[in-house]
């Protein structure tokens, strides 16, 4: 194991709360935690055992001042979150509080950890993989349970494991390869050239299925970026109201708390769907809307997916017909409202739309709710999410596939082309190395660097 | 101990961190955590042992779905923070990790706590009194170090202790009344009043220094509402930010954090300074200043101190004499600023003012602070801020003080008027009732749940 100095940071979230996490971690965790730490009767921590917590104080090692009342607990690396000494300290919640006690932990010989930097440990460590650690931070960050789950599968390293097996087939191939260029005596090159072909085909094929899941990977990690978008009164902010009881993702869902939403997130069935304009919808809706063709218009084109809704009781109107025009290419769910009234839709306007995305509901009623959702999922994911399925969920992943993907096929023609198998087999590495970055195991130091500051700090 | 049902709760703040903790209390706590906890190799905790910790998985019992990567400790009662068993379940931060385990504890067979309730259960379980009880709260929302240090003084029982010694001294003084009421023949009657009335008075005596702490420790706690009013340009913004540079109490201390300011506070050496109107006076100042002398003695009315801002370099304008007679009965500072331009302030218009409190400063050259910093202290602390003190900073304690004070004093009454001891004996008797409720010993129950009632959720 690599030694490194020791570091420490807040490792739970700030603001009000019971407890607070202070995780110091390095050679010199424990040493600090002894100058500090004095147990109940002044007991000190010399014969802590590993995976055991201890009640007392943390004292100003210079003045003899008391800062907070704490429970002290001690991991011994590399049975450790990041595969070092670890010591947690478990103080009051609060700011000031939690301020105090990492303040005296600093002034004891830790540096403030960087953001990331204990979840990079792990990692440079050996503990675990670079997309296991991309999970453990998508974890934290997850909108909907679906997203958790995908998370969670990735963070237990079952993408690794694919990416591995990937990797090893390429080395075969090349150490078949090498081992023919090696013997040319034996005049195998084409025979080999025929089974490399194949070979890397099958290769291609598997890159290929972990790229097509990278759309839904992606949308099950960041949300599924929706417009609404029709004329005023149509029940727009009916509809939101609808998708939205009951379904709020990432927002006041824990009881008791009042925090400020950033971000709103419905989770429809799991899938994060994300209102472009939710507030927009909710305040224009009762008062004039002013959203015309051109602001719908620039609205839909920052979307994944467009509801367009129409009043189901009236024609459709003009505005409407340019809207439909417009959304032809993307993909889009038609919404016929107000099945509760009298139907005056003339269905030639929406003939050029595809029948199977245009659903009848009713607002009113709480009728199509469900086709809505079946609809997104079509849409999106074949029909059915399985979040316990290996995914693509990240971008850095998919460039590092479709980059691989291109040396792979570079190879075949190279092999087509040339018949010269030894040229081919430089491709092939560079597959293997393209691979390799989703690991880590090929990566550099700055692109390292670079994801782990993009963590949250205390993680 | 007294038995309840077993509660959970999320024990951290919410939000984007690390680390989340679900605390488990109860009878049951342990029998839950064996249900759902799966160690490494499917190892279960049937042998965990009372302050140990245990790396493994969350499972849902019914599915056998993972539900998230956790760390599990178990506190056996009394040994514990409610008295109680306890488990606390570290796992991924976020809210849908913490969600998902939290559901997954309540699912079987744990109850949500209510906000306070294991603080409370460490209450009834008579682990703690009511006093430290509010102080574990006052902990969490300290503004300053000094707030801190004050509220931690509480917690470990300082002020019980004095409370109880009070008490005591007055059962005392009842049981020498009811010897002689019992004993009427000796004729001790005149002699033992002479000796209550001493008693009493020095009783009277110490409850008066607590009530007298309460003004300093109700700032301490609360903050110190302060308005600064003077004409425009006069320096009110560069104060504040002079003030506030490296002295922001509660706000973004913690590196890396980010969370918007619901509250500022400045703290000048420890005293939670809370500006009323900083937006006001930061928006205003540069650009068209409005507030007016009545919108000024508005904001006078709201405040502990006033701080009036003059211009040194020109005469006192009409407002601000008309300001300076309304100031006069409040506690005030007033500040001379622009010292560094030629003074050209008429001494006498300022003549009706205390003058230790008139402080001539330069907010350009930061000339003047520590003086601004030592007027504060003078006004409101005598000068001095012991937080390692006992100090009332509670205003159901005050209030309880005061109640016990006003019995005592018509103790005295009865002992002078009638000569009758028995009846004083009963006023005594409910000065020690009155005692009895900041340490929770005489509190009914409807007030304890609404003290506790109002403590963040997970403490």
């Amino acid at each position: 194991m690599k030694e490194f100095d020791t570091i420490a940071a807040v490792a739970t979230a700030v603001g009000e709360g019971s407890v607070s996490i202070i995780r110091v971690s390095g050679e010199e965790a424990l040493k600090i935690a002894k100058k500090i730490f004095r147990g109940v009767r002044g007991k000190s921590i010399d014969d802590i055992k590993p995976y055991t917590m201890r009640y007392g104080s943390i004292i100003d090692s210079e003045t003899n001042e008391k800062i907070d009342e704490v429970i002290l607990s001690y991991m011994k690396g590399p049975k450790s979150f990041t595969a070092e000494d670890t010591i947690e300290i478990n103080c009051h919640g609060g700011v000031i509080a939690t301020k105090r006690v990492l303040d005296t932990v600093i002034k004891s010989g830790a540096r403030l950890a960087e953001p990331g930097e204990f979840t990079k440990r792990a990692f440079l460590n050996g503990r675990i993989d670079l997309s296991q650690a991309e999970a453990v931070m998508d974890i934290i960050n997850s909108k909907t349970e679906v997203s958790m789950k995908s998370a969670l599968v990735q963070s237990e390293g079952k993408l690794s494991k694919e990416i591995n097996e990937l990797r090893n087939k390429l080395l075969e191939i090349i150490a078949h390869i090498e081992a023919t260029v090696d013997y040319p005596e034996d005049d195998l090159e084409e025979v080999t050239s025929e089974k490399t072909e194949l070979d890397v085909k099958l290769v291609i094929n598997e890159v290929n299925k972990l790229i097509e899941s990278a759309e839904a990977g992606k949308i099950i990690r960041d949300g599924l970026s929706t417009v609404i978008v029709g004329k005023p009164n149509v029940g727009k902010s009916s509809l939101l109201n609808v998708l939205t009881r009951g379904n709020r993702a990432i927002v006041t869902d824990i009881p008791g708390t009042t925090r400020d939403i950033i971000e709103e997130y419905i989770s429809l069935d799991g899938i994060p769907i994300r209102i472009i304009d939710t507030a927009g919808i909710r305040e224009t809706e009762d008062v004039v809307e002013k959203i015309g063709v051109e602001r719908s218009k620039e609205k839909i084109e920052e979307a994944d997916l467009v509801i367009l809704m129409l009043d189901a009781s009236r024609e459709i109107a003009e505005e409407d017909i340019e809207i439909i025009k417009y959304i032809k290419n993307k993909k889009y769910i038609v919404l016929l409202n107000k099945q509760d009234l009298p139907n005056a839709i003339n269905q030639n306007d929406l003939k050029e739309l595809n029948q199977d995305y245009i659903i009848p509901i009713s607002t009113k009623d709480e009728l199509g709710i469900d086709e809505i959702k079946n609809a997104i999922k079509e849409l999106f994911f074949n029909g059915k999410i399985n979040s316990s399925e290996v995914m693509v969920t990240n971008i850095r992943h998919k460039e590092a596939l479709y980059k691989a993907k291109e040396c792979l096929q570079s190879t075949l023609c190279a092999l087509k082309d040339t018949m010269a198998i030894d040229l081919a087999s430089i491709d092939i590495r560079n597959a293997w190395s393209a691979l390799g970055q989703i690991n880590g195991e090929t990566v550099e130091e700055d692109l390292i660097d670079k994801i782990f500051s993009e963590f949250c700090l205390g993680k």
